[in-house]
């Protein structure tokens, strides 16, 4: 794989407040703010490129699972990094078969054109790390 | 300015072991491993170049202060995200004048190419922000 960073995600409580520091102090700008279902719950996302990868801040009401277990640890901070792989079936089924372990246990279709999958945090020493696959 | 992401800080307890698995499972290279002090602590820190940017994994026995305030809240974890400008005196001053508070309260010279300056935590909910500028 050629890797890349694909993203950072960055868990915040509020998204409006936080975006206006990001813009105002670091110069970047929002190229888009969605709503997506992550693990059942209703997320509010937003996207700010910066340079050839991106600052995703993520708003949520999780109680548990991916966010909300992180937010109940530590808060608002530096969530994930995403690597951007060219074929994440392939990576994800020979990592596996190395004995790597996986949230979900299955590469996950996060829209049309992107595929991810996420390390279990005791693989990166608590730090979560995401694959993205985008077409 | 215009912005992009220098690097991204990862703490880690133990360097080698955690090298072992960004460079296996994530297919990255080592550029450089160094020691060096950040307020009075030896620090070790390698860089993994990733695209345009990189990911600087730091093994610090720091108490208190940057590294150690963290460690103590947080363990392990993506420490901070570290933009680069083009002129961070510049950039420096004028958050400054707007009532944007830093660490430190003046532009430190990282090394004789590389000059950063932090924002405090609560700038950034939590989140620690670096501003770098390399010459």
């Amino acid at each position: 794989m050629t890797p890349k960073l694909d993203h950072i995600g960055i868990m915040v409580k509020n998204l409006d407040a936080s975006l206006i520091k990001y813009m105002s102090y670091l110069g970047l700008e929002v190229k888009k703010i969605e709503e997506i279902e992550v693990e059942g719950n209703q997320d509010r996302l937003a996207f700010l490129p910066i340079g050839e990868t991106q600052i995703e801040l993520i708003e949520s009401s999780a109680h548990k699972g991916l966010a909300g277990d992180f937010l109940k640890a530590h808060g608002e901070g530096i969530h994930h990094i995403a690597i951007r792989v060219d074929d994440l079936e392939k990576t994800f089924n020979e990592l596996r078969s190395q004995g790597v372990e996986f949230m979900w246990n299955r590469v996950i279709d996060r829209d049309p054109h992107t595929k991810i999958a996420f390390f279990t945090a005791k693989e990166f020493n608590g730090v979560y790390v995401e694959l993205v696959e985008r077409s």
